[in-house]
């Protein structure tokens, strides 16, 4: 049997992804800043808010002057005015004086703090009582307070969510650098694959790999060129390979990976200038037949040709992969959510090698439990048919019905 | 003091919501379905695989004739050809006869079984030898074991990953019937408030909540409408109101929902023709003054002006109830990723509404903690310090440190 030229374990794996460069760095409108990693500290342009701002409705007063302030005794001020949304009050506040202002109104001159409106009462035409003291600053968002001008309010490698895009928003930063989106080429490889689109003759498949994958790169943040399937020709894919270099940051393949007659990918991607082989052959199962390259700066994934195998390789290192490149720390777990449960039923591994099991989630007392979904290699369904895997360490040789397992959710 | 009109509880605004009727279904490219939500029971149009084929690299044989293979005993079969990819083979496997077949490959007529390579070797120049018995089905995925046609292979309601992707690219079905995407109308009101690219006059603030939110619906799946922001003048919402309606399937407002002198939004949303005020008031903490209502059959959700609790009312009832229009169950927990820690510091509450705490997550001796971040009502920054939120029960004073709680990520 031929073997696999260079197999290698799943931290290798990730030993060899740290060693791309991630991606250069890009502006965008704040709009579509949404889930994407910032590019550089981002400083405040300018104090937040610039003068001291109400944060409730009630009275603005000098906080002095309420010292004592109570129900049965309570302090009697003079409304100097009234604070209105949207300008800079044009009134002071002096000794024994208060004037009324909204949540979000600007302090005026002279006063330091703001009484609640449920602790004032009127007392006359122009005069309130003050039933409670406040402290200075009480009620009051100090200037800057929130962020001062020069401060590094978003630091690089923060991923942009919509507290983040407010927060810009709030301080007129209406353009954002970001990393670049990854775009991968996804080529499907095979003498007997055909497009979706096309109607398979006898013996013939379509093409699942490239919908499939181009859906996880996706989900992953990236950008897809697709390009129709290549046959099992070593010419045809050299030349579908060095076009999709040409225009992408990523080449993700798929079939021709393993070390069979018709599997010519090893050797075709090695031929191609500067192109260096990292791994063919990954200690894991299912996706052993998985080959990872460089062409000059640029990476290639070549996937087993096998759907399940492709996905599942797919999410244990391309998914986390696109996000490092993205500008994010390249985890060493599956991309996407994770829930703990307990395992249903026991599961066999063999020592030497990662295994992905794939599990549907049951209830079981009230509590989550993961059954291992068995079927056929091969069959597409088990994967629709399950929610998630779980991951055997490469040490281990099974896990007992009843541990609690992480579940990487699909 | 004036008073909220309906005041209910977080229980009340889900049965509420739930009155609302989900969007019709559209059909889509398959390549545009992803993370949409199937519209109709997708059923298979033809079988899968459509005929048995071989799931391992090996010889395709009769299982009797391997009966008692070992490797001190092997069996000896001729080689009555071999198996081509993207073929129907023409061979057929008589008895005491094998043909090769690669993975994928379509059993030649009379085999049923096939014998892995690893477990066969060479005697002479057309005959193999086989170490290992197979049964009839072994290493074969049979006709239709994928699926059949006229399976349900996708039912309404399911969320389509990048598995369920492939699956209908293998049936060839490149259209898919999906649950539309909800368009959404963002409208900021208040005196003060400016659009991000104006620089504001003294005393006023930039329009952040349009932008914050526009993330958090796209976030959702929704699609946004932007529009400038309206000054708290009641003729000038109305007409903004209609406007916005006419064109989105949600209006999400924000500003003038609470009940001071310049709150006009229950009254001009209440005086739209068919406008019905489900809420004016929720009894939860931040985001009180919040108004649902609908206008026809259209839901309008008025969130409070303050950024920070505009956003968590957002996440905790606009984006769940996104989902659901767009065909997901209407969860009653606040979307997005959930993660267990342990209370760091304990966090008071009052009885009689649900509080949702802003939390940052640290590790302590290897285990998730959740500790409280406090900071001044208005504070932007401290949404953007926290990395999700806790929620305490209508009913709870408050939570102990120590306690194991759910944190929601942001």
């Amino acid at each position: 049997m031929p073997e696999f030229f260079k197999v290698v374990t799943p931290v290798q794996v990730f030993e060899t992804l740290l060693g791309f460069n991630r991606l250069a760095v890009e502006t965008v409108p704040l709009d579509d800043a949404l889930h994407r990693v910032c590019g550089a500290d981002i400083t405040s342009p300018e104090d937040l808010p610039p003068l001291p701002r109400s944060t409730m409705d009630g009275y603005a007063v000098r906080a002095a002057d309420t010292f004592g302030a109570s129900d049965s005794i309570p302090t009697l001020l003079d409304v100097a005015g009234a604070v209105t949304m949207g300008q800079i009050p044009g009134i002071t506040v002096g000794p024994g004086q208060a004037a009324a202002i909204p949540t979000g109104g600007f302090l005026p001159l002279g006063a330091d703090a703001v009484v609640m409106v449920e602790y004032t009462g009127p007392a006359g035409e122009s005069a309130i009582e003050i039933s409670r003291p406040v402290t200075a600053g009480e009620n009051v968002l100090g200037k800057a307070e929130d962020a001062a001008r020069g401060d590094i309010v978003i630091p690089i490698g923060k991923r942009l969510l919509p507290q983040e895009i407010g927060l810009l928003a709030g301080l007129g930063i209406t353009r954002v650098p970001v990393y670049r989106r990854p775009k991968a080429a996804l080529i499907s490889t095979g003498d007997e694959i055909v497009p979706v689109t096309d109607t398979p003759q006898p013996g013939m498949i379509r093409d699942i790999n490239s919908h499939s994958i181009a859906a996880l790169v996706r989900a992953a943040g990236g950008e897809v060129e697709m390009f129709d399937p290549v046959p099992d020709d070593p010419v045809l894919l050299r030349c579908a390979l060095e076009r999709a270099l040409s225009s992408v940051d990523i080449l993700v393949l798929s079939g021709g990976s393993s070390v069979g007659e018709r599997d010519h990918m090893l050797r075709v991607v090695s031929s191609l200038p500067s192109a260096v082989v990292h791994a063919h052959g990954i200690a894991i199962s299912p996706g052993k037949p998985t080959l990872i390259a460089s062409v000059g700066e640029k990476p290639v994934f070549g996937l087993p040709g096998h759907p399940v195998s492709a996905l599942v390789v797919a999410q244990v290192f391309l998914a986390p992969f696109l996000l490092y490149l993205q500008g994010q720390e390249l985890k060493r777990t599956p991309a996407g959510m994770r829930v703990s449960a307990v395992l249903a039923s026991s599961v066999h591994s063999a020592q030497g090698r990662e295994d992905y099991v794939r599990v549907k989630l049951e209830k079981r007392q009230g509590f989550p439990a993961a059954r291992p979904v068995f079927g056929k290699s091969g069959m597409l369904s088990t994967l629709v048919k399950a929610d998630g895997f779980i991951v055997l360490p490469i040490h281990a040789e099974g896990l007992p019905a009843g541990e609690t397992v992480d579940v990487f959710l699909f």
